[in-house]
């Protein structure tokens, strides 16, 4: 397995792809689609041998359920390569058209980003995903998923490269790094000469390490500490919804409340009434001195607050809960435990909103919403391939425009610069 | 002088520039407009020290004409500025509003970037021009210029300081890192805590100092090869024009025509014209074996290309000379020898631009136009902070919006997720 090879590989592909019509692009996602559905037996079989190893690894229940495969998982993710199809492709459009003064007509033209290298998560329907969305846009794409589901990856590549060569673009559209060496990795995150972009999908340690070691830009994203501030001028009974929503609708999604502030006038209100909701869920509050003190006798599960808990994602039932002044006292506490994903407001009071809204360094603000609404589907972009948090190049959930850039095109008569 | 110190500083200046309103913004730079004219005497003694130096280290005279200011410099530089008080400040613009299914108004708005860090050349005027630019924006910016400017940098910046804090913002809007130490450099590109994005203005070692070393993103940039392919359905007469303009209006320029391909159906026809033509301003011209074969004779100063030539950016009155059998072959020596910045073809076939255009991986790319206009006033952006030619976040001239990112903002009625 040489990088070198497979880069050079993959960029000659994307030449390949960023030529072809949207029409050949989906006639491979169809065959994809299919040959996923004809080849069922293979790949559930090869992610029966992945399913072993992880219980023969202990791997817990919660963990194996993210690799197995089975014949509704299968056609669901057929049929999520069908519903690629019929999203826009975004490659073509012309953005900003203008006619300068000396006639020249002068457009940004979106195109591919060419290679795209994406590092992520052992779930199998990941690959696909990935595959068929770095496709639809005339990207070709390196994968290399987590090492669990090494069996299962090899068959799905395997199937998506086969349908490529019968939709008559070039296998090396979509490869993958085999073997689990993670110098491999290291490797690839140097191909700045092939490679135009590096998505990973994982936890804080994988982003940090590709971000010291890249050389290729990396799309950073996917965690931060959520929050909800309570206004005094909340409307206390529908935030109790909204906050309930945020924290245990999907405690394990990185767009879960981790942290809720609220307003000094309404914390002896409002608290009390939240515990009898959340107790429900077994929700542990991890309190400061005036929120300890409003909660005590109520939360069924309550312990102070102690060093580093309001910098803890917690992707569990457990939520931190601070008493706070006003919204610049929320914020400021915003900024100190790295608010960059998803955030929110919970107010009545429009000036109050436009501070939070403007002064908050996330991703996604929120004014009365969930914060569990940042995500592609819910922002209705047709797909997601990840949550950016940074802020260059595309910010928030990351739909298939963001997998393009842009050409500027000047068409004119035999123009010279004057 | 401590980086880390910088960094934080910059980043609070960042928290209350972003939420500045323009009136503020453009009232600061109105200040500095007026306090570098009455500065003048001081900033010009300043200079003064610099160019003694550079005359003393044997600096060339076209180099020392770069460091120089003078009464009349100064006023244009002024006067720019007061230009980025007229442009429309991007911040605070909301794009592809929508009301989603359930209520939600979901719209991403237009917020500044942060800090902003910029490592640029030994030229006084653009410490000016990017501390306007990114204060514009409401970006705090790290400034590093070419150390034989030192001294006019440190009484530009100071007045730069005084100014802001005479507008009621804070002086760490725009810092200096003053020390010609290297190290500091790299210090600066590990500081992804505090700075957001790094802007290297300079050759290509510095940007691939600052790709392999930054943990914070990078837009690299500013050269690459420019090639303008002359087809063989090209108005010859007309195409002289482009390919002249192309090479010599300023050789020195990023988008100044390097490598010359001609169809080899016109090669004898057009390239004896163009000898005759370009002789005038004493180009060198470094041609293939064909190309050789038909401007022999002709062009004053030829030689045969040896290798590496096509892989130079000369930035002189060299022109490298290629015949090819079609735009196929064009693209594929583009391909080959970086074209990543501007090129062109000259053409009077609809299929062969539309192949040009859509094949050519450049930032800006032209159908019978030349090279040169690759360039933010050119474009009408009314200013202009770099030439990326990386795909992500901004290609090709970068403007005001350039130096700005987004988050998501939804506003709801207490809405929770389905």
């Amino acid at each position: 397995m040489n990088l070198e090879v497979m880069g050079k590989a993959a960029q000659q592909a994307a030449f390949e792809l960023a030529t072809a019509a949207t029409a050949q692009k989906n006639k491979a996602l169809a065959i994809i689609a299919d040959e996923l559905e004809a080849n069922r037996e293979l790949i559930l079989a090869a992610n029966a041998k992945d399913i072993d190893a992880a219980r023969e690894a202990g791997m817990t229940d919660a963990l194996i359920d993210r690799l197995l495969l089975n014949e509704d998982r299968l056609a669901g993710i057929a049929n999520d390569v069908r519903n690629v199809i019929s999203l826009n492709d975004p490659v073509g459009a012309e953005l900003d058209t203008r006619v300068l003064e000396n006639g020249m007509r002068l457009s940004r033209r979106r195109v591919p980003l060419g290679v795209i290298g994406v590092i992520y998560e052992a779930r199998p329907n990941v690959t696909i995903d990935i595959a068929a969305l770095c496709l639809k846009t005339g990207n070709a794409s390196i994968l290399r998923g987590g090492r669990e589901t090494f069996h299962s990856n090899m068959e799905l590549v395997k199937v998506i490269q086969v349908a490529l060569e019968k939709a008559g673009l070039p296998a090396a559209s979509v490869q993958y790094i085999e073997k689990p060496d993670r110098e491999l990795v290291s490797q690839l995150l140097k191909l700045d000469q092939y490679v135009d972009m590096i998505i990973p999908r994982g936890g804080a340690g994988l982003h940090k390490m590709c971000k010291e070691n890249s050389t290729i830009p990396v799309i950073i994203g996917g965690f931060g500490i959520s929050h909800v501030y309570v206004d005094k001028t909340a409307d206390l009974s529908r935030a109790l919804d909204v906050v309930e929503n945020s924290k245990v609708q999907r405690p394990s999604a990185c767009n879960a409340l981790d942290t809720l502030l609220v307003n000094e006038d309404v914390a002896e209100a409002f608290l009390p009434r939240l515990a009898e909701r959340l107790n429900k869920s077994n929700v542990t509050f991890v309190a400061d001195e005036a929120a300890y003190g409003a909660l005590e006798g109520k939360a069924a599960e309550l312990r102070p607050v102690a060093d580093g808990d309001y910098d803890t994602e917690w992707l569990s039932f457990t939520l931190g809960v601070k008493v706070v002044k006003d919204v610049d006292e929320a914020i400021a506490h915003m900024r100190k435990h790295n608010a960059s994903h998803s955030d929110a407001i919970l107010t009545n009071d429009l000036q109050s909103a436009e501070r939070f809204v403007n002064a908050a360094g996330s991703a996604a603000v929120y004014v009365n919403a969930s914060t569990r609404f940042t995500d592609g589907a819910q922002f209705g972009l047709g797909a997601e391939v990840a949550v950016s948090t940074q802020k260059l190049h595309a910010r928030g959930p990351m739909g298939l425009e963001e997998l393009t850039s842009y050409k500027w095109v000047g068409v004119a008569n035999y123009l010279s610069r004057a």
